[in-house]
């Protein structure tokens, strides 16, 4: 059964994501306004399960890349993200068949769902990775042997580069590279896949989740406490986010943020709120990386850190972290499939140059 | 009637190159050995002139990128030229009928030919400029409209990118900014034309200026006096550079080099070496641009500055400057291409970023 969806659901999915991205993914607000604009000029986009591709369908996957926080004051045209899938389907001589979404996060959550409306084309009600991560070798696929290249990267001009690289890790510094002369405010269209290829490797339903957790935080707030019936639906409601509670209820009282090597690289440091001196850090790059209570490590990457609102549970994007903001920060375990030995090697701790091995949420 | 070479020839054309790369294109020795080894292996690649190409031929560039102060240390595998060939080919669909070598310097000479033995595919007696430049918008056809792109840009490990951009300067910086991340030892291959357009604005004969002005260095070694048989053959016997006359004469006392932007950038100075008090500044972007005695201007670009060395003729490239270094600094007009309102605006002084406006070496 697949999920329908109608135009007021965008802005539950579009908070949901927020959420699943962990800070990143892309600014969550300016994503919805795209996709509500594209649904209202072009109608609702089709929604597909994972189970109802064919196993020899041709898909791409379509995200914004760059550093969040410059997304914010450079906006997208629009027009790029289908001359980005154009351009690719040319270099590849094949048409998709369908659209898988990069990441379930910020704006790149709703990029898909404009793309599919403009171009006829039906999204996958899954994608690569269930949350956002910062580098293009850093999903499901990538993990388990498929390639992001050929890849197409533009911007706003239509300037565009098709890269090809012999492993995963080039590609991503020739596209960081590329980027970076570009503005940090493109898009890509990379990792085609077939059908049977989504199937086994892709987070199904996370358009689901995105959605259930955004309607979660929404009634939460006509009851009075948005971040408990939060943590209630991913604890109950969700099949991938179980692990979920509350690592820190505070207020942001240091923040260190730069962009540097084309990303959003810092940290935020958050005194108790509760009349205690506990102190914790949050580090993130693009996305949050870790969060540390006391000197202790309570959550660390690929499991889930985000920081919400404590009186609304909007999620806050790193780009929107403010001194002085009281906040509540959450933690929630990664889908399977970012938790296995080849995931962990390039999305665990060690993928972003830490030494202490990934212990689960649920274990610490 | 075509140029007719030997292998024998290469030297003298690999030398006379150097001189027209005005300090760039490459390096001179690296590219002989490239090209003396692929002739060695395919036998001689055949040399067309511009008037034997069809009006609908198809003709591509090739050269080498980057910053040639790398490249002495980082050599080409030699296959990533053939590869970057391939890339655009298919890009475009169009298999090349020739070879249009992108300027007439070091190694930039010698690589079509190469390309030219191993691809079975004439070299067109020809380039896009009679010397060398370091910039992507600095040839004679760009200054005439044609685009650099679709352009592929490959690494030694035959990492590759197609770039496609809305101005040709975007085009370089896009380019650039890849050929840093790639290391700046990289080919590309672009400037896709036909036949018609290099007939419009190629630099006809540029292989033939090189290899007479390589025979005639050559040639003075054994009479003595390389730099008087030099500029002889410059003045009477090439058709292009006819206004060649010696600069300065004297010794380095001063070099400043950096790898800067992904180019080698700098400036050296010479003292004098016959007695007097005169100082000469000459200034380079992988090319020279400027020669200065005495605070006077004596040529600018687009006009050829080249430093030999002041006994054998040998001349330097701007990643061969030693402090000590005794040379001649020589200058000649530009090919009357590069003297055009539009050629000047973008490989004239301007183009670099002067104020001054360009003065005929002629008249100054």
């Amino acid at each position: 059964m697949s999920l329908k969806i109608t135009a007021d659901d965008i802005e539950d999915i579009a908070i949901g994501a927020a959420l699943l991205g962990t800070g990143g993914g892309g600014d969550p607000y300016i994503g919805r306004l795209v996709a509500q604009s594209a649904i209202a000029d072009y109608g609702l986009p089709e929604i597909i399960e994972v189970e109802d591709l064919a196993d020899d369908a041709v898909v791409y996957s379509i995200a914004g890349f760059g550093a969040p926080i410059v997304q914010i004051e450079k906006l997208l045209v629009g027009e790029e993200v289908e001359f980005a899938l154009c351009k690719l389907e040319q270099f590849l001589g094949k048409k998709a068949d369908a659209i898988l979404p990069a990441e379930i996060g910020g704006s790149n959550s709703m990029v898909p769902l404009m793309l599919g409306t403009r171009c006829r084309l039906p999204v996958i009600n899954a994608d690569s990775m269930g949350r956002a991560f910062p580098e293009l070798q850093m999903n499901s696929p990538a993990a388990n042997g498929i390639r992001p290249t050929p890849l197409v990267i533009v911007d706003e001009h239509m300037n565009y580069a098709v890269v090809d690289a012999k492993t995963n890790k080039r590609a991503e510094d020739l596209t960081r590279a590329i980027a970076i002369d570009m503005g940090l405010r493109v898009f890509i269209a990379c990792f085609p896949m077939t059908g049977k290829d989504v199937k086994r490797f892709a987070v199904p339903r996370t358009l689901s989740a995105a959605l259930g957790i955004g309607k979660s935080i929404r009634e939460g707030r006509a009851n009075g406490d948005p971040v408990a019936s939060l943590i209630e639906f991913l604890q109950n409601g969700s099949d991938i986010y179980r692990h979920a509670k509350v690592l820190f209820d505070g207020k942001i009282v240091d923040l260190v943020r730069e962009t540097a090597r084309g990303f959003s690289v810092g940290s935020c440091t958050l005194a108790d709120l509760n009349g205690g001196n506990s102190e914790a850090v949050v580090r993130f790059q693009n996305e949050f990386l870790t969060a540390i209570v006391d000197g202790k490590m309570v959550a660390m990457v690929p499991d889930l850190i985000c920081v919400v609102d404590r009186e609304t549970g909007e999620p806050i994007p790193t780009s929107g972290l403010k001194y002085g903001q009281r906040v509540k920060v959450l933690g929630t375990n990664a889908p399977a499939q970012l938790r296995t030995p080849q995931s962990l090697a390039v999305m665990g701790p060690q993928g972003f140059g830490m030494e202490q091995p990934f212990v689960p949420i649920e274990a610490l």
